[in-house]
C-alpha cells in the first residue's frame, strides 16, 4: 500500500489570462457554464476563505448534469486557484475571487513558444559541485542495487565477449525487448517485443516521438506545470507549448484539454499520467481511459511519459494509458533511469501506429546503440533482481518522503503548501507568493544545497516563481534534514526581506 | 610505416552537370581556365585512353602558374573522370572526352537536398542477421581488447560505486577530458580539457556541431563521396549538401571548395581530412593548413570528423586540421568507436569559439551522460592499454586490408578499380559501370554477406551506383576470403546479365 500523508494540500497556480480576441469561440461547454455561475457566487462574497462549498453530488443534482461534469466544474475552479479540495471532505473556498468581469474574460492560454533553456543551463551549470541532492529527480545512489548492476554488466560482458563492445542497431536487443514487453503485459500493455524500440533513455524516446508526429511550429499540449526535460525538447525542436491545467493529485484535466484541442488543435498531447513530474499526480484509471478515448476520437497522438510508473501502486502498479490503446494512438515511453540505473541510458518506446515513423527517426543520424548495456539490462530483468529492488526502493522512498515533508512542514514559513503525492519521490512546494524561488535556489547553492525552482517547469521560465521541487528519494540522514531546515531558514529570511 | 599496396588506382565519379543558368558567375579562376584548355586538347582526340598527359611541373612552367595551381587543374580534370593519376608516374587519359561544348557548360553542382535515408533504412534493416561483416565500418570484434575493456569497466564500477550508476552532466568527466586533451596535444592540438565536451559517440558530436552553426535550409559543404552518417544527419536537420570533389588519395580539393564557397556560401564545411570515409583519403599536412586558413579567412566553420585519425601514420599520427586552428574556427569531433569500443558510445567535441553554442545544444533535451562508461574510458586511457592496442590494431588492419584487396583484384570482373588507402580500413571499389551495386548488395545479402553499396554515400542515393565500400578490418579467415570470392562471382554474373 502506498503511503498517504497526514496533511495533503491541493493547489494549482492561477491560470495566466491570455485570450486571443480574434479567435472564434466555440460554444461554452456545460462544465464551464456551471463554473462561471459558481465563480459569481464566490465573487459575491457570501462565502469566506475556508468555507466549504457545494459538493459535487449536490451540484450535479441541482444543475441536472452528470457527476463527472459537476466534478470538472469544481476542478476547473480549483485550477483557477479559487477553491481547494481536501480528501474525503470536499471543496473549500481558498481566497476571495477577483471581480466577475475579470474572471469572465479569462480563458485557457494558447500555445506559447518555449524559451526556458537559458535558465535551465544556468541552473545545470552548478550541478558539478557536490550538492545536497534535493534538486535533481534521482533516487539516492545508495539505494541503487549497485552489486546487482555490476554483476549484470560482468555477466553480460562475459557472455557477449567482443560483440558486447560493438554497435547495436535499432530496434535493439530482442530478448531485452521481450522482457520489457512481458513486464508491461502485467499492467495490461497491449504491445509485444516487435512493437518496441530501445532508446538512449526516455529522453531520446520522447524526442523521437515528437519528431515522428510534429513539425516545427506545431503546438503540443503539455501538463502545467511540466517536466523541464520535456520543455527543453519542445524548445529544441521548435515546438510550442499548450499548457493544460493539471490537478496536483489527479493529473491532467480532461475538460480544459478538450477545449484546448478544439481551439488550438495541437499536433500531440505529451503527458505523464502516472506520477507526474513535478506534481507527483496520477490520473485515476477511468480518467486514463477517457483520455485515450478522447485522443483516439480526435486523431491526436498521446505521447505517454511513464518513467515513474513502476513506482506507483502496491504489489501491482496501475495501468498506464497504453493499456487502453486499441487504436495504436498512444506512443508509450519509459526507461530504467528513475528506478534502477540512471547512467545506463536504457529507455524504450512502443509507438503503436507511429512505429515506423519513430524507427525512421531513430535511424536518423544517431542510430548506434550500446549492446553491452542492453545485455546487462536484459540480465537484470531476467534475474528477478529488479522486482526485489523495486519493492525495497518503494519502502525507502516512502520513508524518505515522510521525513522530508514533515521537516518542510515544520520549518518553512506559514503559507507554504506541500503536495504530498501517493507515489514517486517528488515534492512540489508552494512558497508564500512573495518568496522568489530563484533567489532560494541561489542562496541554497551558496549553502551547498540543490533545489529545483518553479520557473524551470514553465515554458517561458516566467511563472511558478514561488514554487520549489524537492527530491524526496534521499536517505533522511541528519545532514539531509539539516539541509531542509536551512532551506526553511532561507525562505523565512526572504519572507522577512520582502 | 603504413602499408602501401602494389596497385593503387585513382578515380572519382564524373561530376553531375547541374548549373543554374540564372546565377551570376564570378570570374573563372586560373586553374579552371587551364583545365578548360586541357579539356579541349583531350576532346580533340590527339591523345588516346592510357596516354600520359603533361606533367604538373611542365604545365606550371608553360602556363606560368604555381605548381599547386597546375596540380589543381589536373585534379579538377581527374574529378571529372577525364584523367587518372598513377603514383610516381603522372596523369593518364582515362576515356575520350565528351564534346567541348558540353564540357564547357559543366560546373560544380549546387547545394542539393539530402534524401537518402529511406535507402539507408532499407539497408540497415537487414543488419540484425549475422552477416559476413564486409558492410559496416567496424574493426573485427575479435581485434578489440575485450579483457582490458572489461577490466576498465570493472575498476570504474568499483571506484565509482553507486555514483557510477547515476547521470553525468555536460561537459562530462573532467579527468577523461584531461586525458583526451593530453593525447591530442601529441599531434599538436591546441585545446585543453575545458574546451572539450564528452558526447554519445562522434555522431552526437557532429549533430551538435551542425546544430550550433547551421539553420534548417542552410547548405553544408561535404566531401564527395561522403559518409552516410553525415548525410543522414544533414537530412534529419533539414540541411542541404554541397558536394566538393574529393581526391581518393589526398582528400578534399581546395580549389573547387573555394569556388563552391564563392558561389553558394555554405554555413559550414564538414570533412574528414584524415582517413576519409569511404575513400580512406588523407589530406597532406600543407593542404590541411591551407584548408584551415581558407575557412578562417572566409569565416566559415570547419567541422572536422577525425574518428579514424588515430589509425593514420606510424608511431606518430599526422596532425588533424585542429592543430592549425588559431582562430577557434575548427569544430573538432572524434570518438573511441572506430578504434576501441564502438558500443561504449564515447565521443568528444572541441568546438573552439563555438564551444558555448555546442554546450547549449548538448543541454537541449538529451543532457544526461553515462558516468560509468566515461570512467571506464578514463581508466583505459590512463592504463596505456589503448596505445598498446592501437599498435596491434594497425598491424592487423594492414594484413586484413592486403588480403582482402588481393582477393578483390583476383576475383572481381575486369574494369574493377580499387582505392587502396594508406591508412584506415575502408576499401572503396569501383565496379564496371554496368554493374548495379544495389543489386550486388541484394544478392550478397542472400548469401549472408554484408556490403555497403555506393548510393549510400551520395545525398540523393542516386549516384555512385557502381561503387561498393568494403570493410577491410577483418581477420582474413578462409570464410571471409571465400565471401570476397562470392562477391566477385555475383559481380561477374551481373556483368554478364547486362
Amino acid at each position: 500500500m502506498a503511503p498517504r500523508f497526514a496533511c495533503i494540500v491541493r493547489f494549482i497556480k492561477k491560470q495566466t489570462i491570455q485570450m486571443t480576441m480574434s479567435e472564434i469561440s466555440p460554444p461554452t461547454p456545460r462544465y464551464r457554464r456551471i463554473a462561471d455561475m459558481l465563480r459569481l457566487t464566490l465573487a459575491s462574497g457570501v462565502l469566506r476563505a475556508g468555507d466549504r462549498i457545494i459538493s459535487a453530488r449536490k451540484l450535479a443534482e441541482r444543475e441536472q448534469v452528470s457527476l463527472p461534469t459537476a466534478l470538472e466544474a469544481l476542478r476547473y475552479l480549483e485550477a483557477e486557484g479559487l477553491i481547494i479540495a481536501r480528501p474525503r471532505s470536499g471543496y473549500f473556498v481558498r481566497q476571495p475571487a477577483a471581480s466577475g468581469n475579470e474572471q469572465r474574460a479569462a480563458s485557457l492560454p494558447g500555445p506559447v513558444p518555449v524559451t526556458m533553456s537559458a535558465i535551465a543551463r544556468s541552473l545545470f551549470g552548478s550541478a558539478e559541485a557536490r550538492l545536497v541532492p534535493l534538486g535533481a529527480a534521482l533516487p539516492d545512489p545508495a539505494w541503487l542495487p549497485v552489486d546487482a548492476l555490476q554483476r549484470a554488466l560482468h555477466t553480460a560482458g562475459r557472455r557477449l565477449d567482443a560483440r558486447g563492445q560493438s554497435y547495436s542497431l535499432p530496434p535493439g536487443r530482442a530478448d531485452l525487448r521481450r522482457k520489457i514487453a512481458a513486464r508491461a503485459a502485467q499492467w495490461g500493455a497491449l504491445f509485444g517485443a516487435d512493437d518496441l524500440i530501445i532508446t538512449a533513455g526516455a529522453t531520446q524516446a520522447l524526442r523521437l516521438a515528437l519528431r515522428a508526429v510534429c513539425q516545427p511550429g506545431d503546438a503540443v499540449a503539455i501538463e502545467q506545470p511540466a517536466y523541464f526535460g520535456t520543455l527543453l525538447l519542445l524548445e529544441d525542436l521548435g515546438l510550442k507549448a499548450l499548457q493544460i491545467p493539471t490537478d496536483p493529485i489527479e493529473g491532467l484535466l480532461l475538460a480544459p484539454l478538450e477545449e484546448a484541442i478544439q481551439r488550438h488543435r495541437p499536433a500531440a498531447v505529451l503527458a505523464s499520467p502516472t506520477v507526474q513530474n513535478p506534481l507527483g499526480a496520477s490520473m485515476p484509471v477511468a480518467r486514463k481511459q477517457a483520455l485515450v478515448a478522447l485522443l483516439a476520437d480526435k486523431g491526436i497522438p498521446l505521447i505517454e511519459d511513464d518513467v515513474y510508473g513502476d513506482l506507483a501502486g502496491g504489489a501491482q502498479r496501475p495501468p498506464a494509458c497504453k493499456a487502453f490503446d486499441r487504436d495504436g494512438n498512444v506512443i508509450y515511453c519509459s526507461s530504467l533511469s528513475k528506478t534502477l540505473a540512471p547512467g545506463w541510458r536504457i529507455g524504450w518506446i512502443a509507438a503503436g501506429r507511429y512505429h515506423s515513423a519513430v524507427l525512421q527517426a531513430r535511424m536518423a543520424g544517431e542510430w548506434a546503440g550500446a549492446p553491452l548495456i542492453e545485455a546487462a539490462a536484459n540480465e537484470i530483468l531476467a534475474s528477478g533482481d529488479y522486482d526485489r529492488h523495486l519493492r525495497h526502493l518503494k519502502l525507502r522512498i516512502a520513508e524518505g518522503m515522510r521525513a522530508i515533508i514533515t521537516r518542510v512542514e515544520a520549518c518553512f514559513p506559514p503559507g507554504t503548501r506541500v503536495a504530498a503525492p501517493e507515489a514517486g519521490f517528488l515534492i512540489w512546494v508552494q512558497l508564500p507568493s512573495r518568496i522568489d524561488a530563484l533567489e532560494v535556489h541561489r542562496r541554497a547553492l551558496a549553502l551547498g544545497i540543490g533545489v529545483s525552482p518553479g520557473p524551470l517547469f514553465s515554458p517561458g521560465a516566467a511563472e511558478l516563481q514561488n514554487y520549489l521541487r524537492l527530491n524526496g528519494a534521499n536517505e533522511p540522514t541528519p545532514a539531509l534534514l539539516h539541509a531542509v531546515e536551512q532551506l526553511g531558514i532561507v525562505c523565512h529570511e526572504l519572507a522577512r526581506e520582502h
